[in-house]
């Protein structure tokens, strides 16, 4: 079989999906990063691969995948021989692992009102006027236009705020719960719902560190733990040139009992400014 | 195997997935109804199985089953030599049928303001105001206590019906795109994402018929009449107590070549009235 191509941003979130599943599994792959807060998932070349202009895009065998989860089935099922079986045999197994999966990425709307708020609003924002409406200009609907030229200039009220960070509370609650049941959120072995939810909430001992701590959630932590050492892990992280380097230091600070500390925007935009380039093979 | 026990409303959206996923296959169960307009699913019986309060919930084997797509999976995976296979064997079709029900999916929660606009807005409002406090009482968290009181007595003014009204209509040319490429949704046969869309939208034609008609959507309109009649369908809508009837006016106007004209709300509740009764078996 070929070699997949991937096109996406920092193993985070959606964008990390792909990356999570293929480093754990042990395939080769080319990267070809999107710098997200430039934009590039709006740029002709992208919208030519994926003209809905989400991210991630994977091309394998000359078919087309963008759907972040549904990538991560068709990954465990086309390399079957390589690397743990993401996917379990039993359907009831296969059933639960959806179920959980869905049920907790549902947290993941109220999370991104904070990723917007701390990065990607100020990144935004940080652009000049001509850059800003450059942008917004190529953005392929006319829904999607006015909704990022909203989201540009949008800011959160602090009650906002603190309804978001409550939201994501609920979900790192509800992660504990179902780790009080096994050792993995759909049970006795790691699944795709474990990435969906890893992709999407490694970081939370940093965002929400009121909730994601080892007093209240001692399990999420061990759990984040687990996956941070898991074979492929801290490969798809070495990939970053941005916000998910963090995880280095989320890593080391929760292995050493201590609680992270939020990295700083600037961190990430000097960070960005290193990274300025074009595209990696892996 | 033991037979299946599914609790849920109408064979419409959410609700009837599981049920056209079983009588399509011709696996038998027994039908549990549950009377969404009357709030049932907030009943302490129904949480006692399902404490979320969502429909569907399905038990089988001693598990239970509250998703309804993962459900629609899990039916197709253990019942796998009654019926039709409704889940492609080969992992990019596999692939490609989970990411067209999905983008698809998408253009529900829009149908869902006419919905709610059209029926089940004004049967909440027509209930007193003692049944109503009873009925909120009940809810099962406090978040969704308020969202309900909200939507109880919310309207939609004619600029948000209208975008509704557009963005089903850009679902129903999405589908009729997808279907000049192939005669369903995700390609030569059937799959679950048909499943999904049909239980989602079978009604169009009603609903909005500016849109979903045979001079601008013909190949959707051939598709909703291709599943009217697969063998399980109507057995499906043959369940229906209220507003999933419409289903068989629908079939007979479409095979006739004729627009089905919207059933009124006074036609519904009178078969609301005539339905008042316990659960049957199938």
């Amino acid at each position: 079989m070929s070699k997949p191509q991937v096109w996406t941003w920092e193993p985070n979130s959606n964008s990390g999906k792909p990356l999570f599943a293929l480093c754990q599994k042990g395939v080769e792959f080319d990267y070809h990063y999107v710098n997200m807060t430039d934009f590039e998932h709006h740029s002709p070349e992208y919208l030519a691969r994926n003209p809905a202009g989400t991210l991630p895009t994977m091309e394998h065998d000359g078919k087309v995948f963008t759907e972040s989860t549904p990538v991560c089935e068709y990954i465990d099922a086309a390399w079957p021989d390589q690397g743990p079986r993401m996917v379990p045999p039993d359907p009831r197994e296969r059933y639960r692992m959806r179920e959980i999966g869905r049920r907790i990425t549902r947290h993941a709307a109220a999370l991104s009102v904070l990723g917007w708020h701390n990065f990607v609003g100020p990144m935004a924002r940080s652009k000049t006027q001509e850059e800003r409406d450059r942008i917004i200009a190529r953005i392929p609907t006319k829904e999607r236009r006015i909704a990022w030229q909203t989201a540009m200039s949008a800011t959160f009220t602090e009650t906002q705020l603190a309804e978001a960070r409550a939201a994501v509370g609920r979900g790192v609650m509800e992660m504990e719960e179902l780790l009080t049941q096994n050792p993995f959120l759909a049970g006795p072995a790691y699944t795709i719902a474990d990435l969906d939810a890893f992709a999407n909430f490694y970081s939370l001992p940093m965002t929400v560190p009121e909730y994601a701590n080892k007093e209240k959630a001692p399990r999420y932590i061990d759990w984040l733990i687990r996956i941070y050492n898991m074979p492929g892990t801290m490969e798809a992280f070495g990939l970053a040139r941005s916000l998910a380097r963090r995880a280095f230091t989320l890593k080391a600070e929760l292995e050493a009992g201590r609680q992270p500390v939020q990295v700083t925007l600037a961190e990430v935009q000097r960070q960005d400014a290193e990274a300025k380039g074009g595209g990696a093979s892996r």
